[in-house]
């Protein structure tokens, strides 16, 4: 039976091993659409990982991940740029609705956060070319500020939002309930967001309380505190019809059996979001 | 020598002992300013405290803390308004220039975040008139919104200030740098908490990256990433001329001797602050 409306991020079962195993192990449950990351695609080659997408009829929510424009030099911001390009190519040839951008922080050694975040920008606009040739959207995904310092100075919708009515088409945001639950203009931002046309993903997971972990104790939806049947009212109101893309990143999940995981994950998917 | 402009919170000199013996502390350093804990002041009774304070001509620039008014039940926001109220009558005895308010997160088994914030919007209200009529301003802190679900669902400046609008006069902002460094509207908010004459507190000290534990790995003054110097100068030119208060949990320096703390909260805030 398919479960229709349900993307597994390969975040979710790192431990699920190649591109062609986490494939086997969504389609065992059902699950007809991914989002993966570059790391299993270099695992085995983009042809063989499209070639695995096409030969499954897997739908492709999002390709993760560009994004970590800022660098301390210029030599470093250029690297940037061309990885990024490749990220795009890639995204192309799997078929991905986007390429998740996670925008990178503050430089090494750096405190200039405003500079950081013109970087980015800067790097948004240069790559922005190349991925509207490829026709690969850009969604630029708000971290939560926790994560300002060292991956993404991007933190808010509001944000994203601004920086994609600077840029203009080609780019929109990646809403992931856990960055941005707490954002008290969360409501009129989604709204916003889908008025402009603007919405490109939508991942899930849950809040944690206490969480222990600033990296690594992201919760299965509902063992947590966030709304997400609210979340996810909000955002189809919006508009987005999308997948709901789930992408926890969770020592205490990564240890579970592949199988365990994504089983949980329908349930869940089918009760509480 | 007298150390002008800096205030030592209580929370970064918890080692230190009794409020007595931190008050010591602090001035075989030349520090004259503090911000004390309930708990300290519980320990040694409130008439004691305030003697203390008097006697040593300390300035006390917040009283920690009010707050937590959300609670699954009338029953359980009626207590917290009255321990409110017994919170506000120990900043008037201490001579705080204000009670910092974390506000409290969701009620237990609550996922609903409107419903928490509706809850201390009523709950500051209703106390309003007792700090009015007491001389002593509420100072709504914004915490870090990696906080929202179990401390304060109050995340953002913006936020605080749009409920001070609501509240009129004697409420203002606790300005904590760990809090609110990440924010893109940090600059702006900054500026209207001035014009209006609501800027009541500004806490002190660094994010580090990594960071390693959600609540206690705050670092000192210049071992993170925060730009300290354009904050200050961003506060002053807002009109706040109080002294910059240091609070910093962390388990590190928590295990650190006292003076050893004090000393070095002293030299960073003479050179990076």
């Amino acid at each position: 039976m398919s479960v229709e409306g349900l993307s597994i991020n390969f975040a979710t079962v790192r431990q699920g091993g190649t591109f062609g195993g986490i494939v086997d192990a969504c389609l065992r449950h059902g699950v007809t659409a991914i989002s993966p990351w570059r790391e299993h695609v270099g695992q085995v080659g983009i042809a063989e990982a499209a070639r695995i997408v096409r030969a499954n009829g897997m739908r492709v929510t999002g390709h993760c991940r560009g994004g970590f424009f800022p660098a301390p030099d210029e030599a470093g911001r250029r690297a940037a740029i061309d990885d990024n390009r490749r990220a795009v190519d890639e995204a192309a040839m799997l078929g991905a609705a986007c390429l998740v951008m996670v925008v990178g922080g503050l430089p090494a050694g750096s405190r200039d956060l405003p500079g950081a975040r013109a970087m980015v920008a800067d790097g948004m606009a240069e790559l922005l070319p190349h991925a509207r040739a490829a026709g690969v959207p850009l969604a630029i995904e708000p971290l939560h500020p926790a994560y300002a310092a060292d991956r993404a100075c991007i933190n808010t919708l509001k944000q994203s939002l601004d920086l994609c009515d600077k840029l203009g088409d080609g780019v929109g945001v990646a809403v992931d309930v856990y960055h941005v639950w707490w954002d008290p203009e969360l409501e009129a931002q989604i709204a916003r967001a889908g008025r402009d046309g603007r919405i490109l993903a939508h991942h899930i997971c849950d809040w944690l309380v206490p969480t222990t972990d600033p990296l690594h104790d992201r919760g299965m939806m509902g063992d947590g505190v966030i709304d997400l049947k609210a979340f996810r009212a909000s955002i189809e109101a919006a508009g987005f019809g999308g997948p709901q893309e789930v992408e926890i990143f969770s020592h205490k999940w990564g240890a579970r059996p592949v199988d365990e995981v994504i089983r949980t994950c329908v349930e869940r998917y089918r009760t509480v979001c």
